[in-house]
């Protein structure tokens, strides 16, 4: 009854393979998930950390080890492996040996419902469950399809540092930290590191955790999140618009193709994901304002959006909306200055269709030296601490623009998620930092 | 006079291409590198983000804007590719048409000496020099490699929090944060969590920004610093040095495979990275105490490797030496102790040929409960702010091993420099944080 065949293999290799394994012997090692009989068949549903497969029981010798066996107990399943059409993975195992490697008792998540802080409270073991398993691994693979469009395009990842010495968009939303005896804040974007950055190397991103001390829940923000910023020199604000959109596209057109088993799992409806081509709607600020007002909100020219304008406007819409051209005086003072229009600025947010926000911000930077020093100096910005950002246009200066994008908005878009907080793996919100 | 072909390239495409292109007409954007004349001839090395490229200006109409250019000017080239074989690009360009877009005076970083202080002081402008330059585009591709191998076997990646709410290893190195009234520390490794993730996902990694605020002054120590760190569920410390070895082994071949352009810049000897093939030296801890006294060095049996140590060992090795099986006594807590000597643990430090170090430390992660909460007794670890992490062993444990790579010292030993703070964009040191 011991097991001989040790070469092992998971659900992510039956998955692929499957075809030509059908009928072979193959070994898993994972925990159980689901248990039940019928009848005189038992069934184990095993997941191995890349998929879950049920594994049939015929044989009555091994029913007292079933009988020993409970939910996360770790076990070790050699058997046949059988096409199965019924499930999303496609294949089962009929099973000749079970080992017990661990016993497990009292798992906590059980298959009933929990409510939602004891299942944040328990999120160290949560994250074995089927849709936060689909949808932690779509989060691999969305960071894992936007930093390979990138590449192709030229881009090097270029780290922005976490500390950073002074705060230029106001201090009541940052972290502070006492370092050595000096104040340092911890980076709400790696944009003004990745200026100097695309001067030097021409397309650069980061890709990192930042931190945004908002005292706000809304189920679209988190403390600490992941955004990725790409700065390109020589690229206007139309050419960063074509940049966003071919990698929000890509990444989602990636995510269909090699995911599908984790949108299956989430019962994604992914025609709505297919249409995620460029190009993308473009309107203006002042024609989004005409939107809201032909729906009868009540706005007023000049403010900036909050949720309930941004949903409203990608109603009408079912691809994300690229809005350009809002005023200057809502948006931070290294945007550029609409040539055009001097209440203007030279920015850009896309907003993704089905509610889910905005999850692109950018814009083409301030490129002359004179205009970014007095932008500055109306707007308080210490400038001593600011002198090697304004460097950046005295010393090789370029036309140059870059954007953000929140990957937890993202792949809670991608996965369908009510909030972002099951967008990362250990979220960090307002009252929820452990475990 | 005009530049009328507006398809830009860069010299990336050039050195990967430039056969397919000589003689062609060719247009790069960049930044005046060195200006210089010899007879009736003008030189100008053009920068242009990707690499460094001589421009061959024989037209004398062009010398009146040759007159005006001067270092870190911005400027379109327009002209024809030729071979030129003296140079790491392999090409120059004959410049047809030249153009400045942007005219840079006093650029501070002269061909001249400047001291350290004044280069970190200017470090948004020094990361456009050709060492700085050739080092960070091998950083991206170091980041990018190692994800590269860990994809291939099959892990995905699963970020660790940053904002932590306990310290495991006390509070002395840790940099505290007020979270909304709360005391946070910021992370000084993903470990933990990943072996959360490991249990779920079976291969998974981190890879970010991680904080010790110890007040060394070294050259092998910065205070913000990136690290990867696998952990593998099912997997012994046997199959984790495997994984490192082959992981290290696979990212510096590829460099030299596909940054050899910078490497040259670096003026590296590749010779000595090409050695770097698994298997790596494999010793005990008791036999590198053997070492350390053979060479009449002063030790204490039971104490850990500081700097010298690891510098007298690595000496003797011409490839990265693993050290196996340390005291307990000098080792955290969660290491598994060794089942045939309890004395000692189940883990592993990698040390780095030609002086670099400690690069890797890792080990086998102890499994059992009871052994674990003994351990963590011993140790006044806060039970309950760690009964999630203990709760690993209680609900389908597995023998699982994961390790730790800092980028920062990896990428300084590929690159061979003297210091690791040009290892990353915008070092953080001690009494260094600005820019």
């Amino acid at each position: 009854m011991g097991i001989t065949e040790k070469i092992i293999i998971d659900t992510e290799k039956i998955r692929k393979e499957g075809k030509n394994l059908e009928g072979k012997q193959v070994t898993i090692r994972g925990w159980v998930w689901i248990k039940r009989s019928s009848g005189k068949i038992r069934f184990l549903v095993i997941r191995d950390g890349k998929g879950f497969i049920q594994c049939v029981i015929e044989n009555p010798d091994l029913f007292s080890t079933f009988d020993e066996i409970s939910q996360e107990s770790t076990c070790e399943v050699q058997g046949l492996l059988k096409e199965d059409k019924r499930s999303p993975l496609g294949f089962e195992i009929l099973v000749q040996n079970l080992k017990i490697l661990f016993k497990t008792e009292d798992y906590p998540i059980t298959p009933k419902e929990h409510g939602i802080d004891f299942l944040m409270d328990h999120r160290h073991l949560w994250i074995r469950s089927r849709k936060q398993f689909a949808i932690l691994r779509i989060r691999h693979s969305v960071k894992n399809y936007i930093r390979e469009f990138l590449h192709k395009e030229g881009f090097i990842e270029f780290d922005s540092p976490i500390f950073t010495p002074s705060a230029c968009e106001g201090t009541t939303t940052l972290f502070e930290v006492d370092y050595f005896g000096e104040k340092m804040y911890l980076s709400q974007s790696g944009q003004l590191y990745q200026e100097a950055g695309a001067l030097a190397f021409s397309k650069v991103y980061c890709f990192g955790p930042t931190f945004r001390a908002e005292r706000s829940k809304t189920r679209r923000h988190l403390i600490e999140f992941w955004m990725v910023e790409p700065e390109v020199a020589f690229a206007t604000l139309e050419d960063i618009i074509n940049i966003a959109e071919n990698m929000i596209s890509y990444t989602i057109q990636k995510i269909i193709e090699n995911n599908y088993y984790e949108l299956q799992l989430l019962e994604r409806n992914v025609d709505n994901l297919r249409k995620i081509t460029p190009p993308f709607y473009r309107i203006r600020y002042s024609e989004a304002v005409e939107i809201l007002k032909s729906k009868g909100l009540e706005f007023n020219f000049g403010d900036d959006f909050g949720s309930p304008e941004e949903s409203a406007i990608s109603e009408s819409f079912d691809k994300p909306v690229v809005i350009t051209h809002y005023p200057k005086n809502i948006k931070p003072f290294y945007m550029k200055i609409d040539p055009e229009n001097q209440n203007f600025v030279l920015n850009m947010d896309i907003i993704a269709p089905e509610g889910y926000g905005e999850i692109v911000g950018g814009s083409q930077r301030e490129d002359n030296y004179e205009i970014l020093l007095q932008r500055m100096k109306e707007e308080n910005i210490p400038i001593q601490d600011y002198q090697w950002y304004l460097d950046l246009r005295k010393y090789g200066s370029a036309i140059h623009s870059g954007f953000g994008l929140g990957i937890e908005r993202f792949v809670a878009w991608i996965c369908k998620l009510e909030h972002v907080r099951e967008a990362i793996p250990f979220p960090r919100m307002l009252y929820r930092y452990r475990p």
